[in-house]
């Protein structure tokens, strides 16, 4: 099954204790659609400016993700400019120009409002809802968000999350939207918004996920090499519905599989700039992967004593 | 098989977002020996001033921890006086009265030179060293140490971490003493200095341990009532050492248990002031949580997309 995303496209400039990179590929829909497109197929809405360089085109083309609801306007593409520490957690904005974006009004192809699987990327809730209002009849939504959206536009978020199945966001903006430092409960709290389920991600530490009945813990897969952050949440979010929608499995096992490849994929994503580490990624390396993370963290049941 | 444990016994004060407790049980070698006490016999090596209250030695004997090691000399007993912010992951120290531990000389009873597993807990490395070469023939050891002595002492240090088979820090030790932001290379330094196997322990994002040949990432519980962290490295320490005393199993599948089991001792521990928990625990509530803790990681392996 075909999967919809809505999100940006942009430009980033990107400087990190190993090197800088000006005005390379980026944006939350190019990650997520990069990164699902190695499960499944996928479709794109969102807007790039008259700068927006062609080869970048032939690359998201070349991963067959359909390109019919990708814009483009007169003007810039989406701009941002930031740099990391050695804390790689965490990334500094040092510059957001929104261009072409600031008047994004997605408008979703006709042949995508069947769409069964819908990512609403990291943008103005009130957008996502409009989106989510022109998709018929989903059956797996998935939604990310940021600190600036919680703390600007919290009515419109919660309306869009408890419509979604997936809420996907960090640790901090867990606190920040619950007002609760203990993440057990700041999980609780957004559950009892709504959301069905609660992805948490917690970068270097891995993933958490919450429903309410269980609990799921992932780690991340422990790198020696991590150049850029960049892009890492997206890219999780790619693997974990590309997975889905490629199994169509929505059972508990299925979900914590994707969130294993999900993680797989993040994992991946940050050995370099930009997307330059997925654009060399083949899928037996994908499955290689996850079979190191089984071995991470298997262990046996109780023996008796 | 029964452990030997040489470290401090302490009463503590300590202030938490939750409430304040003034001269309860602590130190090192208190939440190791009861920690592992669910698990096996435990000879403890220590040593207390005469103001140590007979409530304390009571508990400790009714756990079946053999205190023939533990000496009562003049003086007052060791105390640590710490506060902890709405981070529980690290404590700001307030004071330290080193007291009667400031010329301790740890002396191993005859007895207890055959040891066949050892833990030295957070002294000074010299001492750990004279502890070392008082046990005959250890088959295990483990051992601590903290952010001071890796400061002071690292030549110290280095010679007994050379010569014991875990060695147990947190994430910030493992940093400074490899002098590695990136875990996994510090990981590889600390392996190189002949570190057989390293055990980081990342508060309340569980635990790495490597040994060259392979990784094994545990989350830690996720709690919604954190009141009080103290000891709950030294009481993962004496969940993982009771464990392979009890089993005898040192392969890696064993090994790996016994990284859970330390796990779920730390959640149980920090789940009240001081040892309140520990005090209350039962066996079959640590098995349950185990079986949590096994729920809470597993992940099916690859199915064919």
């Amino acid at each position: 099954m075909s999967i919809l995303v809505v999100g940006s496209v942009a430009l980033d400039s990107v400087e990190t204790p190993f090197g800088v990179r000006e005005r390379v590929l980026g944006g939350s829909a190019t990650y997520f659609a990069t990164s699902a497109s190695f499960f499944t197929d996928v479709n794109l809405v969102g807007v790039v400016g008259e700068d927006f360089p062609q080869e970048h085109t032939d690359f998201l083309t070349s991963r067959n993700i359909d390109l019919t609801g990708l814009s483009k306007v007169p003007g810039e593409t989406f701009h941002w400019k930031g740099r990391y520490g050695y804390d790689l957690n965490e990334a500094q904005t040092l510059e957001t120009h929104l261009n072409v974006f600031a008047s994004f009004k997605p408008v979703i192809p006709e042949q995508y409002a069947d769409a069964e699987y819908l990512i609403l990327a990291n943008i103005d809730p009130e957008l996502q809802m409009e989106v989510l209002n022109q998709v018929k009849k989903p059956k797996v939504v998935a939604c990310d968000t940021m600190n600036f959206w919680i703390s600007s536009k919290p009515e419109a978020l919660k309306k869009v999350i408890s419509r979604v199945d997936f809420f996907i966001i960090n640790e901090g903006e867990a606190r920040q939207l619950s007002g609760e430092a203990n993440l057990v409960r700041a999980a609780r709290k957004i559950l009892d918004m709504g959301v069905k389920n609660l992805i948490v991600k917690r970068g270097e530490y891995g993933v958490l996920m919450f429903n309410g009945a269980t609990v799921f813990a992932a780690p991340a897969f422990p790198l020696e090499e991590v150049f850029d952050p960049t892009g890492a949440g997206d890219t999780f979010a790619g693997g974990f519905m590309g997975y889905l929608a490629n199994t169509g499995n929505l059972t508990d096992e299925g979900v914590r599989q994707a969130v294993v490849f999900g993680s797989v994929m993040a994992s991946f994503n940050v050995e370099a700039f930009s997307l330059d580490r997925l654009k060399t990624l083949s899928y037996p390396e994908i499955e290689a992967r996850y079979r190191s993370f089984k071995r991470m963290t298997h262990f046996e049941g109780v023996s008796e004593l």
